[in-house]
């Protein structure tokens, strides 16, 4: 495919565990370099899988997500051509009114992309590299990481062994490979589970159309409960219900969905369909989420851990893949600046990563709390219809962590910093300025855009007043 | 042993792993119920061990281990006859100088024991009983908590199994039993190592007598570094040296453990030897230490972690052993309440006893921040030496830690609570009432323990201001 591919002689095998988003991804990145590379995946091909099990069905693409993929020519064409544009989140209140709050500047936007077609589009592309082979219904047992030897259960009983120069960890939040990690001394682990669960419906289109605006991430924010909706290719949306498990529990029949329903989202019963809603709500018990943070992210120079098996986030930043894709972005710089030296790549890898996936954690994790506790998308609202203002507070990390690529913990620290400084009213005669000048945006029609953008001076200027903290790489 | 222990007809079998000092005890509580109790041990009996490898060589026994010991009737005359008295901590300066600071009121001290001897005597204590089996070289590969069956291996390669209707994990932070946990969704789970390691050293006698005053734990604490040491009951003191990694990796001759003993503790040179002090450091590599927290400790009806398996705290309170043996009590008052009912007695332990475990992981934390950094340590010789008063912030919670069974997530809410009173300055007011009281005291000779209690009735005034937050067990 690249030239470079063939230009070694003494390749180097690596071996990528789990051919989900970013295993693929990652293949890409190390066959684009020349090494010989083996992905094992412990199910089927989902190329040829009748039935895609688990996780969520779409995902939100943003900024670092595409950075990584147009740096293995993927982007735009497979990618971005499929994936539908979401301006803005739509927030529908309990009468059924409907806000918007946009993401970012005018233009901006984030991409609702399907699951299953990025994963297949990414094994297609891994597979097009000459010196890439991909191994399906191979079940990581057992490997070494002083050896780099793995061995692997296959169907009907077999087992299969293979060494690898460099084993890369992207089996997920579940992680076979990092189970070894955790039998090593000073490895720093959490694996917290949040009280929600989750729950996927289907909204179908209405007469061959979206049922409702298609480019908006669509939220029913209800204080413990919230539901979300993304929009799919085949103009269905995709309704994902975040409610905490006991409450789940306490609906056993199909007149007390209805009944839920008409309590907290009685716009979404004629979207959804009662009959549908009846029956999908049984169809699957609600699902867990995790979030797992851990320290360093490699052994020695033969192992390392990458996405989910490395940092498996809450749903609530829209960020996971998005990381999980930056996270092949970051090692390919740090293998170019070693010169592709694993003893050195792996704990400059860990050194710079960490503090920024654990950072991403906490943003998803902190989210979550806000968002089912309707804090953020209440002060939204009350600021937009009340002082006609977006949240000067939130708005520059929302931007920096979805539209660029700040470092996850710079935007963090920055975040951080801006708090103290307001929570010290320090700020308070740059906030009496900004008021007034929020003054007289309301005598005329005001341009949410606009705000955004004014906003995000109110911020550079708040920045400059006090440098943040310096950042060291 | 006791009459109930042969009442049964249909006795249940009880499985404790691990033969530590928390299953050692354990296996006393559930043999004192006439449950079957079988304690199965990966290493061999450490009574006819020739040498007993790895932990701590002593450990500090208050108030909560000493009340569980009086539980199966061995508080006095195997374990506290055997203890040496630490009435209080005895802070060495950098110039040599000595100055205590007590741990609790006149009379209140903390006992060092031995560990390995403490474990012989409960060993000794569990194998009196006659429903208790002692299994050794038994190492858990497998069970199920679904049927309770175990898999154990034994040496030469050969295995056994064994059916239990409760299985207690008690095998320590590095738990087999844990293992399966770890496998099940909604399982919370953390281990956190800290940058600091620990050595141990020994101090020997000087002509027969111990080398410092026996009856304090003497600490230096020098920023980021900090040496203990406890006494023994052959005269010897252990000390140990608390350090970060690097700075242990740092030293790598006899020169350099010389030249920095001399840089941090001269005082100690003479009494521990500089020759010993050349061979000693390096007999072994600086040990880590974890904190393992999780969330629940059962599964189903038929499995519970106790001790640190469910929470190994880092040593910087001394409580470790007195949390896991204090365990053993809660679940002994819930076996009462729920008429040893496992179905019923083990999500209740999880309920109430996971809170408890968390705050007393976090204290032990907070102290390692706060010992290491010398903060503590300075604000009280800082106020010892200047204002001739304690902290009146810290003495509560210590005291409720150290000598009651106060319920520690208990303890530390009333802690953050005063902070927080303190924090807002609702106290000006009576904290000045008690400078002046403080200002009467220094024209006396303060008696330390006199202080301590005065600091006492502060604490009770200042929780009669504002009742602190109720707590629901």
């Amino acid at each position: 495919m690249e030239e470079s591919a063939l230009r070694r002689e003494d390749k180097k095998v690596v071996a990528v565990v789990g051919a989900g988003l970013v295993g693929a991804l990652n293949a890409c990145f190390f066959a684009k370099r020349g090494f010989e590379v083996e992905v094992f995946e412990t199910r089927e091909d989902i190329r040829k899988a009748k039935v895609v099990k688990g996780r969520s069905i779409n995902l939100a693409l943003s900024h670092r997500g595409r950075t990584a993929l147009k740096h293995v020519g993927m982007e735009d064409k497979q990618i971005v051509s499929k994936g539908i544009p979401m301006n803005a989140r739509m927030i529908h209140s309990l009468s059924g009114k409907q806000s918007p709050i946009p993401y970012g500047k005018k233009g901006q936007y984030i991409l609702s992309v399907d699951r299953a077609n990025l994963n297949k589009e990414l094994l297609t592309a891994a597979e097009t590299y000459p010196n890439t082979k991909l191994n399906f219904d191979h079940k990581l047992q057992d490997w070494s990481a002083e050896t780099g030897l793995m061995t692997f259960a296959r169907p009907h009983g077999s087992k299969t062994q293979t060494q690898a120069d460099l084993i890369v960890g992207c089996d997920g939040a579940f992680s076979a490979v990092r189970k070894q990690f955790l039998r090593r001394s000073r490895f720093n682990y959490s694996q917290t589970y949040i009280p929600h669960g989750y729950m996927e419906l289907t909204m179908r289109p209405r007469n061959g159309e979206f049922a409702m605006k298609p480019n908006y991430l669509h939220i029913w924010p209800r204080n413990t409960f919230m539901m979300i909706a993304l929009p799919n290719l085949d103009k269905t949306f995709t309704c994902t219900l975040f409610m905490p498990f006991e409450e789940f529990e306490k609906i056993s029949t199909g007149d007390e969905v209805i009944e839920f329903f008409q309590k907290y989202f009685p716009d979404a019963i004629p979207l959804i369909g009662a009959a549908t809603l009846r029956r999908d709500y049984f169809r699957l018990p609600a699902q867990a989420m995790v979030s797992v943070k851990c320290s360093p992210y490699h052994i020695g120079d033969k192992c390392v851990l990458m996405g989910d098996a490395a940092h498996a986030v809450v749903p609530f930043y829209g960020q996971g893949m998005n990381a999980g894709f930056e996270d092949c972005i970051v090692f390919d710089e740090i293998m170019n600046q070693f010169n592709e030296d694993f003893s050195a790549v792996l704990p400059e890898y860990s050194r710079v990563r960490v503090p920024d996936d654990h950072a991403i954690a906490d943003l998803a994790m902190y989210n979550y709390v806000e968002m089912i506790n309707h804090l953020i998308l209440k002060s939204y609202i009350i600021r937009r219809n009340k002082m006609k203002c977006l949240s000067v507070a939130d708005i520059p990390t929302v931007f920096q962590v979805t539209f660029t690529r700040t470092r996850y913990h710079v935007a963090v620290e920055r975040w951080h910093w801006q708090d103290k400084v307001i929570n010290r009213g320090l700020l308070l005669g740059a906030v009496g300025a900004a008021a007034g000048g929020f003054y007289l945006l309301i005598k005329n029609p005001p341009d949410i855009n606009k705000l955004a953008i004014t906003a995000e001076k109110v911020w550079n200027k708040m920045a400059a007043l006090k440098t943040p903290p310096s950042v060291g790489a």
